[in-house]
């Protein structure tokens, strides 16, 4: 039995999208719970997940360990992981990253495009790597098991940060540079140093990430899959959709301006195209997660391989991760 | 092996007294991290604690489930587990009672003298009992496995909670009122519908809960629970010794008039005798626990009830209570 791990989506959850996650057979899904928020207003997202799991239990859960991806296996159910693509929810507090992992949260990134308490985001125009309070926290998230995300990061922050950390770090969303070089998409010293040491990527299929954005074929992103896997080995990656199914637009303007703007920053839009890219034909839902094992075969993995990209690989990242040390 | 349990302390805590704790024997002890925190405050109280798990690990570790004291047992250190003498941290918000059980909180008193949003207090002059809120939240107790606790609750409130409750309720520190009628300690007919109901009660050592304050002597102190259990049951009793070692008189202010009142409130004291009384000779640390047992052994208990009394009854409590529904 294949495990299928989607490892980075931030839907407008809702029934409809958790019985979409069971028709697609997903396992594991990691969960975008805060942006901008600080710890109180994330500690109310939390608090919306845990009504959901009381009211949908047939369906989802919440995953704290590896052992829930086989538990969800087991029971047909969906195993929801918690994370955060800034440390706004850390505030200043070094603390907080143990009572967030308490809480459920496995993956925080360090930046959210912009310079955060911790390091430099790739929006930046100077990249000023991890800072003093970013070094405490690496070895804090170490320590209690927290995964360091460099997917919104700048380079040297990000080089830094592999260094720094004693467990291999994710970028759970992104994809290469040299395919299409879309500033959020990883260069390849950048990804050559994430995997050598151990690290996960996972691709993104958010259309301002990919070759013709929403257009792109399935076939183009599963070649640039295969040319990963090719330099950098298999086993370093697996899906981070980035799905943002039904989402008004309204959310990505908060993705990016949280509180910090009163001009209005489009990141990888524009003021012509400030809202959500439609997602392309072959992925629109969770319901379509099994045509990404299909375009992997079809571009010539095995069955294997296509098992480690879909989900295992994910999977042995979440059992040497998420535990303390 | 028998199991040493303190059902309720609130130290002034230090290595000092984390050591003492592992002279006592003791293998679980339900420590006060709130009295009028809000969350944000409260939380930083774990965070505090989470410290002194990361510096004393050979001492001392955050106690989740009754395996745990079992653990304690195994490996001779001591289960921590958390309790308000207060809802504050909920505020108002039903769903941090979950976020608060996540972060490792096992008791919560529905009031903490006055009236609170969930019942009424000891010291207000009419008692109303169980409000709106309050019956949400103890549904909410009973479903995560936070235990309601009603030591400083007014007797209608006490009563009702009992009631409305479907998991067994605990008064954690208190003594039988007809042995001393101290405002804090409990009338026969509270203690009987407790007990009936498969509550626990503490007996406290905290001296304005004793006949003759802190001149009581052991003997009359294991005379009451003598009589208590013969009246009630010895299976319903434990210690909740209330214990407040080296904690500076400020303390008891607080704990008195939190943010609420400019006039000071004495509570159990006086403006003559306005700081925390001192613990009686026979019990004034964690290593005078087992002074306890021998005290209950010349009153005539058998063995097995003095381990019953002195911390198998709690465990058992524990696993009946501390699992979600």
């Amino acid at each position: 039995m294949s495990v299928l791990i989607d490892n980075l989506q931030y839907a407008n959850w809702s029934e409809k999208i958790f019985r979409q996650m069971r028709e697609g057979g997903m396992h594991a899904i990691h969960v975008t719970i805060a942006y901008h928020e600080v710890f109180r207003e994330m500690v109310l997202n939390v608090e919306q997940w845990n009504r959901w799991f009381e009211q949908y239990p047939e369906l989802i859960f919440m995953g704290r360990t590896h052992e829930d991806v086989k538990k969800a296996v087991a029971e047909n159910r969906t195993a929801i992981f918690f994370g955060f693509q800034n440390p706004s929810p850390i505030e200043d507090d070094i603390g907080l990253i143990e009572i967030c992992h308490a809480l459920g949260c496995r993956f925080m990134q360090l930046t959210y495009n912009n310079q955060s308490l911790l390091a430099t985001g790739c929006y930046e125009e100077l990249d000023t790597g991890v800072t003093r309070f970013g070094k405490q926290a690496i070895a804090e998230m170490n320590r209690v098991g927290m995964v360091v995300d460099m997917s919104h990061s700048a380079d040297l922050s990000t080089l830094q940060a592999i260094e720094l950390s004693s467990r291999p770090i994710a970028i759970t969303h992104a994809n290469l540079h040299d395919w299409h070089p879309a500033l959020r998409n990883k260069r390849s010293d950048v990804v050559s140093a994430l995997t050598q040491a151990g690290g996960m990527m996972g691709f993104s299929i958010y259309p301002h990430h990919l070759k013709g954005g929403t257009e792109c074929e399935l076939s183009s992103f599963c070649q640039m899959i295969a040319d990963a896997a090719e330099r950098y080995g298999v086993e370093h990656f697996g899906i981070g959709s980035d799905l943002c199914q039904d989402q008004p637009d309204t959310i990505v303007t908060w993705m990016r301006n949280g509180r910090w703007s009163k001009q209005t920053d489009y990141g990888e839009g524009s003021a012509a195209d400030p809202g959500f890219p439609p997602h392309p034909k072959w992925f629109e839902d969770n319901r379509d997660f099994p045509n990404l094992a299909a375009g992997l075969s079809d571009i010539g993995f095995n069955k294997s391989e296509v098992a480690q990209l879909m989900g295992e690989n994910w999977l042995r990242f979440y059992k040497e991760s998420f535990v303390p040390l």
